[in-house]
């Protein structure tokens, strides 16, 4: 069975993006590979340096990943912080890559100018040789991306290559397996949903909360009341309707063109649809919240499983580099 | 009692140089400080990635330091690659400076003119980072350094403040320890006694080595034989004089520069100076190399030590940051 690493860094509770873009794959992977499910905790401090809501945003996000149907006996979830071989990887890696191949690092490049980084930290630069760590620490042939994701797949293989070159095969060179509906818009109509733009709709939302932040979600600006022709190709919650809904997008996009449909009732639709695949998972994180215990039990099988093979694996490492 | 942290990329036999700018120095701090000694080997990988010499190298230096007298009990010796937090701090520090910080850093600018670099690596860029967390881990309060390692003293206290502003007081700030006598000439009179230039005389060598070492090696081009006056202040044997033998120094300026003393009978009686600072070591040697459990024993017991005082840095780091 082939073996898929994956991973987020942890930043609470997740939301239908997180879905849409990561989670209702790696669910679906659970057949036919077997999962390392990583919160990429180190990873973190790459953006910024306050650690004090790490402990709890990795555990919210546990329970989401559990909630949304990763099994944690099947696909061992644990935190990075606590498999200590990464911190040894990550160093040994260091030497295998040339500070210009990451500084040409596009997904870095656009980070910089998103962020508006002006001091880059020597963490931050390296933060792609960690990944390869990361995901070269459980041998991981499959690594699930979006396409912004890919020049990090590029340069773990090129890790890969270079430490087998020289020391003698160890590590199988991953290959990205791109996900395809990779990004959620957000409700503000921003081509991203994301926690910090504060346009998210949480997997764990009730049908109240869900019904009123659609209520508030951007439309067609031209569309201004029922009867007015909408363009659906602008409109975010027709992007969640092709999403969550896609046996009515045909009648909802003609609907909306000609003017039958208003967006109060559409957005209603839309709320609807959403919540038949969250509301499930809102029941499973009730469950799972009324047994921390449980849930802490999970992660420390996981960091357990995660742990033998990453020892394995350095082991290896060590005898063929003859250090450590 | 202040602590030391001081400690050597493993290159095999030392030489007199690293007896004069360093291990001299180790041996007389024992009585004031606790030192801990650190074999770099994880250092080793900035300059090169061949590892098949590191473990022997590693052995017949700590051999060397045993020889010339640290003590094994008092003073800790360990390899740097068996105690992981290195790695682990090294990946946290990593994201407390920036990338600029250490592109400017002088050492490593002449590193790359020196060394010819055209492609540097990742990890040789953030070699000060690793150095930081090798002190830092052992809370070092004094570092013994050549005048060229004292921008790296500076970035240890750098990052030092600046995760102990971030995280709470952990770590002490560093301060060098200045060497001055810090480089010995080579044989064949360049600057520096290296390795890698084949101008050393080993701890390891004996009389006759010494002797023939000595014979061959440059003086004044200008005195040509016994009788010609010479110039002690551009000839390396003279040198020489003023470490190992400075109670004879003036009369031997006095008697080459009239012509009076040859370069022969100049150079045999410092290759005798040279042996009498050499012979208890080599003797020691000697009856180290026939106890190789002990050698290792001693090496075990550093590692022992060593790794409990990291690992109480590391649970203070952990507490501090919530995370690992």
């Amino acid at each position: 069975m082939k073996r898929i690493l994956s991973g987020m860094r942890p930043t609470g509770k997740l939301h239908i993006g997180h879905y849409v873009g990561a989670l209702e794959n790696w669910v679906n992977l659970q057949k036919d590979y077997e999962n390392f499910h990583l919160i990429a905790d180190y990873h973190v401090l790459t953006t910024g340096l306050d650690t004090s809501n790490v402990y709890n945003d990795s555990i919210e996000m546990l329970i989401d990943w559990m909630a949304v149907g990763i099994d944690p006996l099947r696909s061992p979830m644990f935190r990075q912080s606590k498999i200590k071989a990464h911190t040894e990887l990550h160093l040994i890696f260091s030497m295998l890559i040339s500070v210009d191949r990451l500084q040409r690092n596009p997904t870095l490049k656009d980070q910089i100018r998103d962020l508006n980084i002006e001091n880059l930290s020597y963490g931050h630069l390296g933060y792609p040789v960690l990944q390869a760590a990361d995901i070269l620490l459980y041998k991981g042939n499959f690594v699930p991306v979006g396409d912004d994701q890919l020049p990090h797949v590029e340069i773990s293989r090129e890790i890969a290559r270079r430490f087998n070159n020289q020391y003698g095969a160890v590590f199988p060179e991953p290959e990205p397996l791109l996900t395809k509906f990779s990004r959620l818009a957000g409700l503000d109509g921003n081509a991203k949903m994301s926690k910090s733009l504060g346009n998210t709709i949480l997997l764990s939302d009730d049908f109240d909360t869900i019904k009123q932040k659609i209520r508030k979600a951007v439309t067609d600006p031209q569309k201004v009341r029922k009867g007015d022709p909408g363009r659906p190709e602008v409109c975010v919650i027709y992007s969640y309707h092709q999403k969550f809904n896609p046996g009515e997008t045909e009648e909802i996009a003609a609907n909306c063109r000609s003017g039958a449909l208003g967006c109060v009732d559409c957005k209603l639709r839309c709320a609807s649809k959403i919540n038949e695949y969250l509301a499930p998972v809102l029941d499973k994180r009730k469950e799972l919240e009324s047994k921390p215990e449980y849930i802490l039990d999970c992660l420390k099988y996981g960091e357990e499983k995660a742990s033998q093979v990453a020892e394995n694996t350095m082991n290896e490492v060590r005898n063929n580099m003859e250090i450590g």
